[in-house]
C-alpha cells in the first residue's frame, strides 16, 4: 500500500506548521521510471501551506533542491530552531503569498525526508533499497508529483517554481504535462547539466563511495559513510557561494586565534565553517539519497530528453508562461544557460520574462532574502493569477 | 650531511636530461623556519638546462606548482613518455631559450620529488616524517632555494619565473632577496590566498586525512591513503579547469556508450577523465606533500608577511623588474588579483608590465601553449637581459 504524508498548515499567525499524516489508496503503487525500471510502492510527504479555493485555482507547487524537503517554510512549534527553508519566500504576504494561494511542497522521490528512497524498505527483501533503488530521473521525480496533484484533485497549477535542482523539476513539469501548468518559475538553474556541474557532483559521489562506511550503499544497520558525505556537502557549499562571497563573508580571518598555527587544524574561519556544514548535514541527510539525486541531475538535458538535441524543439509544445531568473555571481548554474534556455523558449514564441538579479552571493542567492527576488515573483504569480481568471 | 641531487642537460639537441645526483656540503644543514622550527640537513633536488656563462649573468630560475618538481622541461631518455612539466615554456629557442640561459629548477622543500619533505627519514627517529614535518611556508621554500643559488655561486637572478604557487615564490624572492633578482615573472597568481582558494585546499585535506588508510601520516610501510589523494586530486582539477574549459573538452559526451547507464559507473567523459586523473596522481604523488604544500599557499599573503597589513609596503625594498600575466578564464586566481598587486607594485613606482591573456583553458592555461604567453616571456627576457648588461 502507497501513502502521502501531508504536513498541513494549521493557518496560526505565527506560521505554525502542524505536522499530519495520511494514507491514501491514490498514492500511485508503482511508477515506471525513465530507466524502464519499476518502483513501488511509493510514498509521498509533502506539506501544503495556505487554503485551497473552491475551484481549486489557487495551487503553487513548490519543488525543492538537492538538501530541501517538503518542510518549505513556517514552524512546527514554538521551540522549532529554524523554519522551512524557504521561509523568506513563503508565507503570508512574502512572494509566495500564502494568504492567496495554496502552496504544496513535496519532498522528491529518491529523497530521504519521508518520500520513498534509497533508505525505505525494499518490499521485495525486507530491507533498505540502498543501491537496488533504481537511478531516477528529474521526470521520474516530476511523475511521482503529478500523481500527488491528480490524487488532491488539482488539475491545473498556477505556478510550479523552484530554485537549481527544483528549477529543473519546473521545466520538466512544463514540459511534460503543458496543459496542467499556468506558469513556470526557474530560478538559479540550468536545462542542461554542465561538464563543470557534473565534476563537482561526481567528486561528491566518489567521496562518498570511498567511504570505507559505504558498503555498497548498505551500511543502514551499521556504521555510515559521514565523512565521505561529510566532504561531499564541503563541495556542494563551494559551488553555492561565490569568490565576492566568501570574500566578504570568511576573507583570510582566523577561527579563535591571532595567529596561523602551522599545523593542520582549521586555522581560517572557512576551514571551519566548510568542517561544521559538513558535520551537520550528515546528521539529517542520506548519503544515497545524495547519490541519487544529484544522478538525476547529472542526467537532466531537455535537448536529449525532450528535444531530439534541439532546445528549441524541447519547449516546442509547451504552454507555461515562464518567469526565469539567474542571478550574477552564480558560476554553477551561470547565467548564460538560462539565456539560452530563454533564447529557445522565444524561438517557440513562449511567455517569457527573464531577470538576472545582480547578486554577490552565488548559486545561493535564491535562498537569501532579495526584495528585488520577492517582488519580481509576487507580481508575476499575481498578473499569471489575474490572466487564469479572466481566462475563465 | 646535506646534499643537492643535480640533473643536468646534456646539451643534445632532442633536449634530453641526463640525471647526476651530487652531494654538496655546502647544503644547508639546517633551516630556521618561519614557524620557528629547525629543519635539517636538506636534500633539495634539482635539474639545469643551458650554459651558465662565465659571468653567471644567464641564470633564470623556475618554480613550480604544487604537482610539479625539477625536472622542467626536455627526456631523460628516448623511451621517456613524458618531457617536464613546462617544456612548452622551456628548451632551445622557445620562450625560455636555454640556448641563451641557464635554468635552474628545483623541487620545493616540502616536496617528493627528492627534496627533503615529509616522506624524508627524520634522522631524530630512522622514520619517516610524516606529520612530524613542521609546517612550512612560502618563504621557507624560497629560502631552501636561495642556499641552493648561493652553493651555485649565483649571486643575481636574471628572472626568477613561476606559475601558481611557483608564482608565490616568484614574489617571495623578489621581496625577500631584492638584490638578487633582476627580473620576476608570475603567471596566473596571487600574493594573498583567497577564501575560495584556501576552500578547495581544505577540501581536499580533509579528503586525504579522512582516508582510513592515512593513519594520521604514517603510512609509509602500508597501504597509502590513495582514496583521499585521489579526490584532492580530482577537486584540484576542476579548479585548473574553466567551465568554457570542460564545455568544449567533454561537453555532455558520454564515455564508450551511447545512452545513459543508469547506475554510478562513470557515464560521463568528465567523470572517467577525473577517476582517471585521481588514479594516475596517486602513483606520483605522496599525500603529505599535498597537505603542506597547500597548506604553505593558503597561509601565503604578503600584506601580513612583509608589509604590516598592507601590500604596498610589502613591495616597498623590492627592485626587481615584473611581468604579471593573468588569464581571463581562471577563477582560481582571478585577474583582479594580479592587477591588485600590480596597483601595489604601481604605487611603489616599480617597473612592471602587467597583461592578461584571453584564454578559455582557466587556471592551466599557463601550462598550455600559447604563442602569445611565449613571446611576451621572451621579449621579457630579452629585455631585462640587455638592460642588465648595459648596466655593467
Amino acid at each position: 500500500m502507497s501513502e502521502y504524508i501531508e504536513h498541513d498548515r494549521s493557518g496560526n499567525s505565527v506560521g505554525i506548521v502542524e505536522k499530519k499524516s495520511h494514507t491514501f489508496a491514490a498514492a500511485p503503487d508503482e511508477l515506471i521510471l525513465d530507466s524502464g525500471a519499476r518502483l513501488g510502492p511509493i510514498t509521498l510527504a509533502y506539506e501544503t501551506m495556505g487554503t485551497l479555493n473552491a475551484d481549486k485555482s489557487n495551487v503553487i507547487l513548490v519543488t525543492h533542491a538537492l538538501s530541501g524537503d517538503s518542510h518549505v517554510a513556517g514552524y512546527y512549534s514554538k521551540d522549532d530552531p529554524k523554519p522551512g527553508w524557504w521561509d523568506i519566500m513563503v508565507g503570508p504576504g512574502k512572494g509566495i503569498d500564502t494568504d492567496k494561494y495554496f502552496v504544496i511542497c513535496s519532498n522528491v522521490l529518491g529523497g530521504c525526508m519521508g518520500t520513498t528512497g534509497p533508505a525505505t524498505i525494499n518490499p521485495a527483501t525486507g530491507r533498505p533499497y540502498g543501491l537496488d533503488f533504481p537511478v531516477i530521473t528529474i521526470g521520474d521525480m516530476v511523475k511521482a508529483q503529478k500523481a500527488l496533484i491528480d490524487h488532491l484533485g488539482v488539475t491545473r497549477l498556477l505556478a510550479v517554481i523552484g530554485g537549481s535542482i527544483g528549477g529543473m523539476q519546473v521545466v520538466e513539469w512544463a514540459i511534460s504535462y503543458p496543459k496542467m501548468v499556468a506558469s513556470a518559475i526557474m530560478l538559479a538553474s540550468t536545462i542542461r547539466h554542465s561538464a563543470l556541474a557534473i565534476a563537482f557532483n561526481e567528486i561528491g559521489r566518489q567521496a562518498i563511495m570511498s567511504d570505507p562506511n559505504f558498503n555498497k550503499g548498505d551500511y543502514y544497520n551499521g556504521p555510515k559513510p559521514d565523512l565521505g558525505l561529510a566532504l561531499a556537502r564541503m563541495v556542494g557549499h563551494v559551488t553555492y557561494l561565490s569568490d565576492d562571497a566568501m570574500r566578504s563573508k570568511f576573507g583570510r580571518r582566523l577561527q579563535d586565534r591571532d595567529s596561523l598555527s602551522f599545523d593542520f587544524d582549521a586555522n581560517f574561519q572557512v576551514e571551519s565553517y566548510l568542517r561544521y556544514q559538513g558535520s551537520k548535514f550528515v546528521q539529517r541527510f542520506d548519503a544515497n539519497t545524495f547519490l541519487y539525486i544529484t544522478k538525476a541531475a547529472d542526467y537532466f538535458d531537455v535537448r536529449q530528453q525532450h528535444g531530439h538535441d534541439s532546445e528549441v524543439k524541447a519547449f516546442a509544445g509547451v504552454q507555461a508562461k515562464f518567469l526565469v531568473i539567474s542571478f550574477t555571481s552564480d558560476w554553477l548554474y551561470p547565467t548564460y544557460q538560462s539565456r539560452d534556455m530563454v533564447k529557445a523558449m522565444k524561438k517557440n514564441a513562449l511567455d517569457v520574462s527573464f531577470c538576472e538579479i545582480e547578486s554577490k552571493c552565488g548559486h545561493d542567492a535564491f535562498l537569501l532574502p532579495n526584495e528585488r527576488q520577492s517582488t519580481l515573483i509576487n507580481r508575476f504569480l499575481k498578473r499569471i493569477y489575474e490572466e487564469e481568471n479572466d481566462a475563465l
